[in-house]
């Protein structure tokens, strides 16, 4: 089937639609008659149907032209679905083992056909609200991470590669807009579409946005947003970006994806994981008192970082004498250098993922889109006694980030709210 | 005339080719008779043809598909004409008093049709050498660089804008190349198309390739002009893209441009004045001792960049409730963190051109291409102890430069080497 123009999916249209397209019809061994379609979509932007049959199954994601949740009034460009396609394909590559297979786009349909994540997969996010832990999560979005900051970076990459890439993705600027509006703008300003835990924290809300130093830092961090072109970024790598089981670990929607500062990445994974950390008090109860969970999650969050760090820095001692343009080997050519270089690199990459992770932190508790970690909590005291300390650890971060050497200072700061 | 394929100009063909273009031939009344045609292009890129007869005159620029000095072995894309074109059209439509008047550009043949800059209009770099002020060659340059870069960044421009532009100019890679190449990396190694003023510099030259905190610095200036779109910028910034009389001061030659740090350029003009003053010494004779015109060069650096700051803070208390998204007003809305914030971004881009103006100074010693200032030097001695000087204060405010808190600061130190 080759539409001319876009149109969104429904039931019977989806089938029409599959079985024009051998990539998809062939995961089903061409047999339609066992077929289950169900729609699963609870984000705010896509219809995702899963699609299954005794042969075979796998996901179709169509992206609408408007933020869902919102409906029509929030337009939202559907080429989106392209950007994704790309990532998707590029991270996939970069990272097979935790990121699912394309098998299928369509561009003028915005319809992405790939991999179904089959049970026992859920959303990473609703594996740390009901307290499981993940042994092999810290190493795999290490991995993940390593592998697709450091292989679409200047540290691996020539110029020539990297400007046409950057031109590319400079496309997807509605959706660069939308995280510099939500993220960066609208948590320190009165906007309608805030929110926070009234009343308790009307008082901290207010506070944010009178903090002159902290506004400070948040304008740095989005102009760094904006302006610095340092690597592919997935651009929305939050937790609820990632399922899970205890052996696979898989990063999906990266919509947002473009060339962006790693730090952003890497700051939305801890910095969601913080928020995990601080949540788990309102989940607490008798039967569980989560302490454990708690170790857990902060030894996830160090090791995250400790993984990330040895991974991206074997894969640059790996091709130090590679294509990669930031650091030539003839240049950059004694063991001294090479350490002060890693090292200067590695300390601003570990401040910047601290100052994104702090600003992903607070616009989750006072911005509009907020996590299902905290708004499962249905005391609302406890709930905003919880986001408080949140709150709280990361204005400290953003407007401290550059005092702290490790990510183990880190840990005790988090154990001190 | 539309022709399909590029043609490298001659005298003849010309002729011909101006008589087809109407924005050309009506500059000249469309009288062929008494036509003066002088090739004059004394760069290493490109052709320059002055036309002119009584009625008018332009000047015809086309670049070559290699680089010219050296000839078809370094070849280099003649697509930068077109990047030239728009970048004279941008920053003339922003500061039209500093840019020539562009009458025609046609692509195929990377040729441009602009405005002769008549008599006694002579490049500034000769002007420098030859001991000559300019009363007003701060303020105009100052203007220049405000306007180009305020209303090219984020602080007049929305982001849709921003990354559009960004995008077509990633495609002028081959130049942003070249610059990569002979200033961030060449004068750090053992290059081929390295020289200096030899045997008196062989020391230094390769005291820099082995200056481990200077390549840790350069690394990171080096990444910044690749990754951080902060405005349009012209590129190439030097004495040598300047011509001036002493009421008029033009800016040419922007086929470097691209979308990067700002610092790049008040650093190249900056650092090609430090440059002219460290020459002074070598140009110094019984009749002048240049002891007065070293004293004008010092103060047009300090107000170069006072008039600088003056005109973009201006510029930018204008503008700030304007659309720029950097800082946005409802955020940004006190004097205090107004403030602030300027102070930081002023400090920044300080520290910025300090680094820029040290590498372009350094580039020019030890690398590839160097300034008529210090080659018309004939005693290679003197030549070695005027570039010795001037290396090694860039040297040190490579390395330094965050310590310095203004321009006074630099003139001392200036006058300290």
């Amino acid at each position: 089937m080759s539409l001319s123009e876009f149109r969104p999916l429904d039931d019977k249209f989806l089938i029409e639609y599959i079985k024009s397209v051998p990539a998809l019809s062939s995961k089903l061994a061409d047999n339609f008659d066992d077929l289950s379609v169900k729609e699963v979509g609870d984000g705010n932007l896509n219809f995702v149907f899963i699609v299954s049959n005794p042969a075979g199954s796998f996901v179709i994601k169509q992206a609408l032209p408007y933020v869902r949740c919102i409906g029509e009034s929030w337009p939202m460009t559907k080429e989106r679905a392209y950007f994704e396609s790309l990532a998707l394909k590029e991270e996939g590559r970069l990272s097979p083992e935790h990121v699912p297979e394309v098998y299928h786009f369509d561009r003028t349909m915005s319809l992405i056909g790939m991999r179904y994540l089959e049970p026992p997969h859920i959303i990473l996010r609703k594996g740390l609200i009901a307290g499981i832990e993940y042994p092999l999560l810290a190493q795999h979005m290490a991995d993940f991470m390593a592998k697709t900051l450091f292989f679409t970076s200047l540290l691996f990459r020539s110029t020539s590669d990297h400007k046409r890439d950057v031109a590319e993705f400079c496309g997807n600027v509605e959706l660069c807009r939308l995280t510099e509006q939500v993220v960066f703008s609208d948590p320190y300003k009165v906007s309608q579409y805030n929110r926070w835990t009234s009343p308790y924290l009307d008082r901290d809300a207010e506070a944010v946005r009178e903090d002159n130093p902290l506004k400070l830092e948040v304008a740095e961090l989005k102009s760094k947003f904006i302006e610095r072109a340092q690597a592919l970024i997935h651009g929305d790598l939050h937790t609820g970006s990632v399922m899970v089981t205890r052996e696979s670990t898989q990063v999906i929607d990266p919509e947002f994806a473009f060339y962006g500062p790693m730090g952003f990445d890497i700051g939305a994974f801890l910095g969601n994981l913080i928020l995990a950390f601080f949540a788990q008090d309102g989940h607490a109860d008798q039967a569980n008192d989560r302490k454990a969970y708690k170790e857990w999650i902060l030894k996830t969050i160090e090791d995250s970082w400790n993984l990330f760090y040895q991974k991206f820095t074997s894969l640059w001692d790996e091709h130090k004498n590679g294509a990669g343009e930031a650091y030539l080997p003839t240049i950059y050519n004694n063991p001294e250098v090479q350490l002060l270089v890693q090292k200067k690199y590695m300390t601003d990459l570990f401040h910047d993922s601290l100052g994104f992770g702090a600003a992903k932190i607070i616009r989750r508790i006072v911005g509009v889109a907020h996590v299902e970690d905290f708004e499962s909590i249905t005391d609302a005291a406890k709930r905003a006694s919880c986001e408080r300390r949140a709150l709280d650890l990361a204005k400290m971060l953003l407007k401290e980030r550059r005092k702290f050497e490790g990510i183990a200072e880190i840990i005790s700061a988090i154990r001190q709210y």
